[in-house]
């Protein structure tokens, strides 16, 4: 009798993903990947893999799975647990995952302290902390990857979050299965429903954590998962959480290639001296021709952040509706003007 | 005193889109559109522009901004009100709205009845005889163009729908401004909300009748009027439905932008005889190919409505992850095969 399908799910999601980093190391070595596994005296040491784990039951799940998948790959399994400092206990709580990790047979396992500052609102500012903190423990263990539990359900809600933005298909493409620096996070479980993942921790009986911050209404995204994705899927049916993980990768894909095809076409709408030309500019399509005036805004000093689709419009509008009007200011103190045929954007 | 701010609203909407239509009738005759008020006899008569109102409160409030901005353009405005006949007394009702628009100083107006048919479900079996018998009218009347009264909540819930569909940044596009066979459906009110279009006619004390369906939770649109989109409002702040119409508006360019895209890599990516080529396929961004893969199973018989984004992964996967798998069967008895470094995609 093979596991259950709930732990059958998370191993072969994990697996795939250490086959991935496998073969990507070996490519970059050039030993083929099924030979791992076989150490000669030769051989660098195996490969490490940290799981990110805040004791909650997707991360736990996650553990679990690659506890048991790793050694069958000749991969050595470690996990990091961050210890945001936001409730009272809260190290306590990361003294006891460490111990659940290591009872799960990762070696090693850490927990890591850090201090959350106020930049961007609460999540983001925990968010950007725990990324610091889970970039020095990979660098310090020399791993070759860092495994980060977000499951489909939590893709869904990524993607309502962008929509909510409305800055476009970027911002629907949620979260990427490869991200940071040379593809150090992958995200195994962005095709695996949060249930999935509860489930598998029942079946081998591992005690989760429930963070009361995700029942808090407090966080917008806990008001999503609570209220606004359950009544979305009460009109819609119940395939909605699919749908946004499945949107989310083809905007993925689409803004890629859109973002090429403007870095491409960049050079032929320049001057001899690099200053945008109005008529050649006119001439591209307007996804293209935007994302052009976007990445000219960036490198003249607008912060990415701050500069929203009708600040873009407004600049495109000096380019599809010219009637002499004035110039137009842009986040970071930026300018955008027509001047003779040519779009200057610049600072001050 | 100026008129309401609803009213202007829904007026300066209108008189926008009406200054389109006579730009492009000029540019095609050659005529400024600041002359075309001027009739005379050697000039052709006054173009006109039908509104489709079905008695609710968005359309009455675009049968009324018409009536007040066409003569000061020199434009017929006329009116049309599809009789369903889905529910007793639908034909009285007909009757009223023509009565009203009449009221207004719309000429011509006349109600037309359809017989719905079942194909598609309710909601797309009513809509495909509301156009075409819309269609009908326009030629009867030689209409220039024909207004329709969807608002930009109207257009966040048909995000939401295609949301929902999850096949892609094309179905999130929602409605085109500018749609039809020569571009003859007009929608001067995706920017203004629906309760400007209920102040507007309340303030102008305009009787408006309430579609019982819109509030029929057996219809999906109700469900996301009515709860699912108040409930992401309450999750992600009061400007989702502003989000969502950007959304569209900016998915729609993104589409358009790399439907071109792949109508021009495709000549470059089959052989001499016309077959597509799996090395030069597989050198293309994945958005470029798919669609291209997309397009010719919809070239080789497969029904647009019925082939979906997974398909299209599979078959993708003929390029991508070739390891001999078998034929791929597709909607309408397409298959599509990898033979000899050619993707052979065909009926039968």
């Amino acid at each position: 009798m093979g596991p259950h399908p709930a732990v059958a799910a998370i191993r072969l999601a994990v697996r795939r993903v250490l086959h991935d980093i496998l073969t990507e190391l070996n490519t970059a070595t050039g030993v083929p990947a099924s030979t791992v596994a076989e150490r000669t005296p030769e051989r660098p040491p195996a490969p490490l893999v940290l799981v990110a784990c805040s004791g909650g039951a997707d991360s736990m799940a996650l553990a679990s799975a690659l506890a048991f998948e790793a050694p069958r790959l000749g991969v050595r399994a470690g996990g990091v647990t961050v210890d945001h400092g936001l409730q009272n206990g809260s190290d306590l709580r990361a003294e006891e995952v460490v111990l659940r990790l290591r009872e799960l047979g990762l070696d090693p396992v850490e927990a890591t302290t850090v201090t959350v500052g106020r930049a961007g609102g609460p999540e983001a500012a925990a968010r950007d902390a725990r990324y610091a903190a889970l970039d020095a423990a990979a660098a310090r263990h020399g791993a070759a990857a860092v495994l980060l539990g977000h499951t489909r359900d939590d893709q869904a809600e990524t993607v309502l979050l962008g929509l909510a933005r409305g800055s476009g298909i970027r911002s629907l493409s949620g979260m990427a299965a490869v991200s940071g620096a040379g593809g150090r996070y992958r995200r195994p479980f962005l095709q695996v429903d949060r249930q999935t993942a509860r489930k598998a921790c029942m079946v081998q009986s591992l005690p989760v954590w429930d963070d009361p911050h995700n029942a808090d209404p407090a966080y917008t995204r806990s008001r999503l998962r609570h209220e606004g994705l359950p009544a979305l899927e009460k009109a819609l049916g119940k395939g909605v959480v699919e749908a946004l993980a499945r949107t989310a990768q083809l905007s993925r894909d689409d803004a890629d290639a859109l973002d090429t095809w403007a870095r491409q076409a960049e050079a032929g709408v320049r001057d001899a001296t690099g200053v945008l030309e109005c008529a050649k500019l006119y001439a591209l399509p307007p996804a293209v021709r935007r994302r052009i005036l976007r990445r000219a805004a960036i490198e003249a000093g607008a912060p990415a952040g701050a500069l929203f689709a009708r600040h873009i419009e407004e600049v495109d509008r000096l380019i599809t509706g010219w009637r002499g009007q004035g110039a137009i200011n842009l986040p970071g103190k930026v300018v955008a003007r027509r001047q003779g045929g040519r779009l200057v954007i610049r600072q001050g």
